[in-house]
């Protein structure tokens, strides 16, 4: 009954939310029990945080808007994922831990050391660790060209920032999934989706002897 | 330049916000350079959270709303405590990190030593510690009284719990005042204001000398 946690990491533009919901199709289809989730958000609560931090319009310090995404994300792990997890679920969530280190840490904050150690010692006091990251990579001229063609929908805070932001923010997921060799997979997600898809179904099936029913 | 800084906790209806700010138009009138300020918020991020946790009905998990008013301690304390605090100011401040682990912690949490724990991890990463923190207590009786003479205004959420929640915080805050005798000195505040106010500035008189001015 200890389940299955994947994350899907990544900077805009590398298709996350996309392949986070080709898999968790995938999996439903292999009669898996799938919980498909994201961050922020994916509580009651924590979409609210969300709505907060993402489209408010505060001006939060570097400090309180870390801590502020770790309330969320507090809620959704103690009212969704963990007891997801306990129920034996995969659990498939676009966007965890790596996000705040990546987008706050480096993005933001440069990777001003004390905000790293911060971001570390918060992660701590989260229970749940992804068994599986995949961190989905792609050059800046494709993730720029695939945030323009979305088009409809509101611009994020983050999405709304500058081209060196989201530089640091891809050299951050690229460290994270360097120094964490054996939870992250690193994928190159400039191919056509179905391509993608068929990588990390490739990737995931080694996974899936250890939740029931697979 | 280290300034000063003073915190007031206690329960609903001991008078804090009252005695704050009677403390800090004597300490004006002192001639000292005063920063009266309230948690949670204190800045616009952080009353905006404020406005979030206390009336925006949102049910957070107690881990998330634990991580949420730090989130906006972190702020205030960034944004405001420790800047006044480098200009050799004196911070007065209504709540702190006290009344999270009274009304969080012992209150809604019940004591849960795990909750408690990362309440103080938490404090932790907070880089200021208040000099010296006025406990205001009231039997129940008087606090319910005054709880009951304020009519105007919204009742927040924790107000609107029930007198075993009440209880509760009381017996969290006795609980911190003794366990940090030195930082904390607690109040008998059933007096009337004037009494409580005089002997609050006896209290505080001989940490005067060590700010600039005094």
């Amino acid at each position: 009954m200890s389940g299955l946690f994947i994350t899907f990491e990544g900077g805009e533009g590398a298709g996350k939310s996309t392949q986070a919901r080709l898999l968790a199709d995938h999996l439903c289809a292999l009669g898996l029990d799938v919980e498909l989730t994201r961050e922020p958000g994916g509580t009651p609560g924590a979409e609210a945080l969300r709505d907060f931090l993402l489209f408010g319009g505060h001006d939060l310090s570097p400090r309180a808007e870390v801590m502020a995404h770790f309330a969320a994300r507090a809620d959704h792990v103690d009212r969704c994922i963990a007891p997801a997890l306990a129920a034996g679920k995969v659990v498939v969530c676009d966007r965890f831990t790596d996000s705040t280190e990546a987008y706050q840490g480096c993005g933001l904050g440069q990777g001003e050391p004390a905000l790293l150690d911060m971001i570390a010692r918060l992660s701590a006091l989260i229970p749940v660790v992804p068994d599986l990251t995949l961190v989905l990579q792609v050059p800046p001229a494709i993730a720029a060209a695939r945030m323009a063609a979305r088009g409809n929908g509101r611009t994020d805070r983050y999405e709304a920032l500058d081209t060196a932001f989201h530089a640091r923010v891809a050299a951050g997921f690229d460290a994270i999934a360097r120094r964490d060799g054996t939870r992250c997979r690193r994928i190159d997600a400039s191919a056509a989706t179905g391509a993608v898809h068929d990588d990390i179904c490739a990737i995931v099936a080694p996974y899936l002897n250890r939740v029931a029913n697979a």
